[in-house]
């Protein structure tokens, strides 16, 4: 099933059933008016939702229309939670050893996560703003996956029973603002301002086989102002997944429905792969040659995001977003 | 204004508008059904939340009921962004100080701030329940504000019109998994675990004069297993103040309506004041004896937090709560 939030004024949207070609959609009203509110009560929400995805599929419903990924706000335009994790450890340690740090052993076995904001989400189409280009402006491709509730201390075979939707993620980045801000010691905050979102979120069941081990086995392929930078495999050189994920979320704490718990960074060993993100391009070219040549955004830049599953399909639809200025 | 959550079995619970002496309540159904909602739209819900506030006050209210604490839900039961500064310099210097650290200049400029889970509150009178007595619980003071929505870039002089309500915190933390996470280097998550809110939020005129240059004058009572041990001035000491803070939030990106905006421990340089957590208990008596000498909570262990106004009454209604067993 693929479900997508319509811009419809409010903050939250509408929410839409979408068909698995992303041409054709169809609100959700009458069975649940948002995301978040399927997602709270799931069990009794998705079934309906499921209905009405084979009817759409089938092209058999009454008021089905043109699906536009531009008129769609993130699927969870607001969310409780965006936790975001560093499974794609190659990521960590490039970007240590780009500045001749040693990566912790430790990093191996205990996931990074940082606690993100998660008020004020992008659509796919939303240009990312910002008040000046001199913060380092980065995109980030990720994949990330929606829970429902998880108790405190849930194992990462228990968790991950609960991966409910798996979404495509931009993770915005002001690299410029990251070294003073992890020296104050308290994590990033500044340095990671609104996170842009795919224009679907899918069930799990939509990756066939390509969801497995509790990893989405596809490229991430990133297009920066039309160039293919990257087509990193999100199943490859992910050391944990996302159940592993998850129970790094619930060891202290409960977890409730509409949760966001991301992958960090996909990036693959193999160069040949590309990169996913502007600073892990720097990181290879200081390993490299001693000197970071790749610069960050600028104003005008767009990035494109997209995974293609085995039928040739686009999985999540395209995160297609353009840097601008705010208040621009 | 005073409002309260009642905790009705749903996700959000059911928004009360509380009297002022905090002895009776009236459901605010017909007006907003939850406080998120409120705030959604707060220029047009919150003039007729007034009016039942004044109408309740005077007595006239036709189904007001006893107002109980204990079945009150945090104000806000889940919100969408949990953002905590540490404007109580003198803290970070002491805890700093009893590890031999120093604390950088810039930290009186450029505020701390912690980005937290906010998925899943606790209300005044919820158990704070965890695993394990090896964690290092501890519970923390605070007071935090409630804002509608801000846009990028906002001077602290904009965003103090923002503010829109107040309430009192328990931040609990994980003392004992805060060094080795911190060494991570991205900042906390699992020494974060589920916050505590008073009984009841309040709109900044509810404190009368005590509430100026965006700080609220009033001292923080602790009492833990029945014993006094901080009423810490939250007016005074506060290096940050709140809407100095929210322009640290805003800085690259929006805040949206709902979004909470903490202070951070209180903390007075007048030892005479005590202390609001017992890390800083603790980092006194290592800076005054070399060993720190208090103990973390165990399971049993009870910890109230009360702010009284200058007319005597409660102005949050008690936190109260009891650490215990999770699953327990």
């Amino acid at each position: 099933m693929k479900l997508a939030t319509l811009k419809d004024g409010s903050r939250d949207g509408q929410l839409l059933v979408v068909s698995r070609d992303l041409c054709t959609a169809h609100v959700a009203h009458g069975i649940a008016p948002t995301l978040q509110r399927a997602l709270d009560d799931w069990g009794f929400v998705s079934p309906q939702l499921e209905d009405l995805y084979r009817t759409l599929n089938d092209g058999k419903t009454r008021h089905a229309f043109a699906f536009d990924p531009a008129a769609c706000a993130a699927p969870l335009p607001r969310a409780y939670q965006w936790a975001d994790g560093s499974a794609y450890v190659n990521h960590v340690e490039l970007m240590r050893r780009a500045r001749d740090a040693e990566m912790p052993e430790s990093f191996r076995s205990d996931p990074l996560m940082v606690q993100g904001g998660s008020d004020d989400f992008l659509g796919p189409r939303d240009s990312a703003r910002f008040l000046t280009e001199d913060w380092g402006i980065g995109f980030e491709a990720e994949v990330a996956v929606v829970i429902d509730d998880v108790p405190m201390g849930a194992t990462p075979e228990a968790c991950a029973s609960h991966v409910r939707l798996l979404m495509l993620v931009n993770d915005w980045s002001l690299r410029d603002l990251i070294p003073a801000e992890l020296a104050k010691g308290f994590g990033f905050f500044q340095s990671k301002p609104a996170t842009a979102f795919g224009p679907v979120a899918v069930t799990p069941d939509e990756l066939g086989d390509a969801w497995r081990d509790g990893r989405v086995h596809l490229p991430v392929l990133c297009h920066w102002n039309g160039r293919k930078v990257g087509e990193a495999d999100a199943g490859t050189d992910m050391v944990f997944d996302f159940p592993r994920l998850i129970a790094h979320v619930v060891r202290t704490r409960n977890a409730r429905a509409g949760s966001i718990v991301g992958s960090g960074t996909v990036s693959n060993r193999d160069p040949s792969r590309g990169w996913s993100c502007i600073a892990e391009a720097r990181a290879l070219e200081m390993i490299a040659s001693g000197r970071a040549q790749t610069s960050f955004m600028r104003f005008g830049d767009t990035i494109r995001i997209e995974m293609i599953g085995r039928d040739g399909l686009s999985v999540f639809g395209a995160i297609e977003q353009t840097v601008a200025r705010a208040g621009g």
